[in-house]
């Protein structure tokens, strides 16, 4: 017997009929025996109306008003559901995040999770009743409701999950798991049958969407084995072996690791470039320091110093902070003395993930070399440990993306 | 300085301009310098979504699974309702019934309110915060959210206004006040300033549908002050003397009482004829006993004695209880003996109502001199102390309201 969690996003519960479907799901785990808690989000599509309704009212509304108007779309799909299991046969019961109780601290609209008292939801499980938990939501320190930030379903599955010490949390999708890079993009693609939670990490922080990364990150520090699987395929209930998604563990646990486990791309950044700034000590804090107190995130930079004593600064800033880095990089021209600002919106990041990097030279080079056979121009790069990310013209996002897979022997 | 409790219902909440406009409301009772509380329904026709979801799911769906989910409707309007008041510069915060607490019994969907803890509420209002309080919810003893029946916010705000020790309970709803008729049938009907909360429940439960019985009840109890109006007309915000809508208030409140205060109807009723029954001691407990039983609720009944020993039985239903009734009596047919069972549903039941009957002789003849007058046949009568109902054929109810409105001198 396991002790799973099963966490079902907002597709999974967008009607009645994948309600039911959910319910079969569950029923099936319980009936080859597991212990089973469930997490769900709620209907797809509702939370956007509420945020919607909240901000239409007040642009800077309370958030803690906010929080209580939008947990009630997991409160909604935990009591359906539950009923909907209830028909079929499977004792159930829903908890809310104040029920359970799980503690979060104050910060309304992100709150952070704390303490989770387990002994409500296992003396449920022990007694044979499923419990359905409404994700996304907490309990704050003044006994208000609070939400976790958006996609924060995942992360209160991979919270319970630990506290529940469960062998698995299974991530119930749109999608039946990772892929070796976006299937829409490159038809030879294929899932895989695990990754670490670090490369899920550097995957996710660069653009595939099919985990929340702080969800990831948690399931690395609590050690708590998540499996991302489709809930629109049919069958029986996914047993490890068969592997029906993918799963993301501890690197120990992959004995063939790949170089390459996948390849991701990005579009929601821009380039920026400060032409010809006086190179002297402190140069890069004077530009990045205003950036960074007007919450404006950079992300790759690179720095390139010229014979004459000057220096050009390119980096990336998101897409939607693009036009407010011009005016506070404009309005700072007196002061850095730079010769001219370039910004570049069409641009794209193509990012290639894999523990296997660290044992093995050349991943880099195998990278800028494929680029450059294919005539594609490298404007910035940047590497971390089991990552090399490069910046290149939008224009040649799918091109390189094919090339790479190959490159990689990726392709099924 | 007085304190208030302002209810606003589902077609106050209905959509965003809606609940502004409620705000503003409330915002000009702060101004008038009153300590205000707010209790809020659904939007209208969400409730009825939720509890159809409920019902696709499971026929006979649990209660408290259903109450999880159909007491999200008012979490919603309580905090977006505090965000208007806070857009418009009114502190405010929601409560929700665990919140405060607002304790109940286990009864799932029809749960009775017990203690009610004033203290947070009071503190709110004492700081300048307007509390927005979830009605129709509220804390079962087993830690889970109950909801109180359809109709239940009317019940949640007189509940808190006891608890309140406020001075008026204000009620906004889409009609302004309680009429001496229904003003669709009767063009010349008026509404009443003042109503004694005896005349409200006997106008309740026959089908005058501006406050629900049980919450006229408990304000008669503890002798809340109800003011009924409309959220839809604008103005300044109510004060007493200029009466906007209707006070439901003490009979001692009320000088001028009027010998009829209102005329209502009601075709929610079937009538049924048990014809010629033995007639023996224990009779009527033979054919009452078994259609309680099965919850099948009879209102008005008369028999009458033949000449040959035997007596017919007539009495009313609920029209949706006619089929289960028909089925009972006839498996009783066996055991009772009767002769023939007559059913008709097209019927309507016709009262009149107020206190002053009770000092007033020749009320009723008045009643059934009017009808005869009009060939309107009565087919069974039923009086209390302050009220006189005869049962007639639907077809005549436009014209027997319309007679009894001007014979009772209730015309404008």
């Amino acid at each position: 017997m396991a002790r799973i969690v099963m966490k079902f996003g907002g597709t999974s519960m967008a009607d009645l009929d994948r309600i039911r479907a959910a319910a079969r799901r569950i029923a099936a785990q319980v009936a080859a025996g597991d212990q089973v808690a469930v997490v769900v989000s709620a209907m797809a599509g509702v939370t956007n109306q509420l945020v919607g309704w909240c901000d239409a009212l007040m642009e800077l509304h309370d958030p803690r008003e906010y929080d209580s108007v939008v947990a009630t779309g997991e409160q909604v799909t935990s009591g359906l559901l539950a009923i909907a299991l209830q028909a079929i046969g499977i004792e159930s019961r829903s908890f809310h995040g104040w029920q359970i109780p799980l503690h979060t601290d104050g910060a309304h609209g992100r709150a952070r999770i704390g303490r989770i008292e387990p002994d409500a939801l296992l003396a449920s499980m022990e007694q044979g009743v499923v419990p359905v938990v409404a994700g996304f939501q907490g309990l704050g320190p003044e006994g208000r409701i609070t939400t976790l930030g958006r996609g924060g379903s995942d992360t209160s599955a991979v919270a319970l999950a630990a506290a529940l010490k469960a062998d698995r949390c299974d991530i119930y999708t749109d999608v039946d798991g990772v892929y070796t890079t976006d299937p829409r993009i490159v038809a030879k693609a294929r899932k895989l049958d695990k990754i670490t939670y670090e490369e899920m990490l550097e995957l996710a922080s660069v653009g595939a969407k099919v985990l929340q990364t702080r969800s990831v990150e948690l399931a690395m520090k609590e050690r708590v084995r998540v499996q991302v699987l489709s809930s629109f395929t049919d069958g029986p209930a996914p047993r490890e072996g068969a592997l029906p998604g993918t799963l993301v563990v501890d690197e120990d646990e992959i004995v063939e690791k790949e170089i390459v486990a996948g390849i991701a791309y990005s579009r929601d950044e821009a380039r920026l470039t400060v032409r010809r700034v006086p190179d002297r000590p402190g140069i890069a804090a004077s530009v990045f320091g205003p950036l960074a107190e007007a919450n404006v995130n950079v992300d790759m930079i690179v720095q390139s110093t010229g014979a004459d004593g000057s220096t050009d600064m390119t980096f990336t800033v998101g897409k939607s902070d693009l036009a407010r880095a011009q005016v506070l990089l404009g309005e700072m021209r007196e002061t850095i003395r730079y010769e001219e600002l370039l910004c570049d919106p069409d641009v794209a990041k193509i990012s290639i993930v894999g523990v296997g990097m660290r044992s093995h030279a050349g991943v880099a080079s195998t990278m800028f070399r494929t680029l450059s056979e294919r005539q594609i121009n490298i404007q910035v790069i940047s590497t971390s440990e089991i990552k090399v990310s490069v910046l290149i013209a939008n224009d040649y996002t799918e091109l390189a993306v094919r090339a790479l897979h190959s490159a990689y022997d990726l392709d099924v």
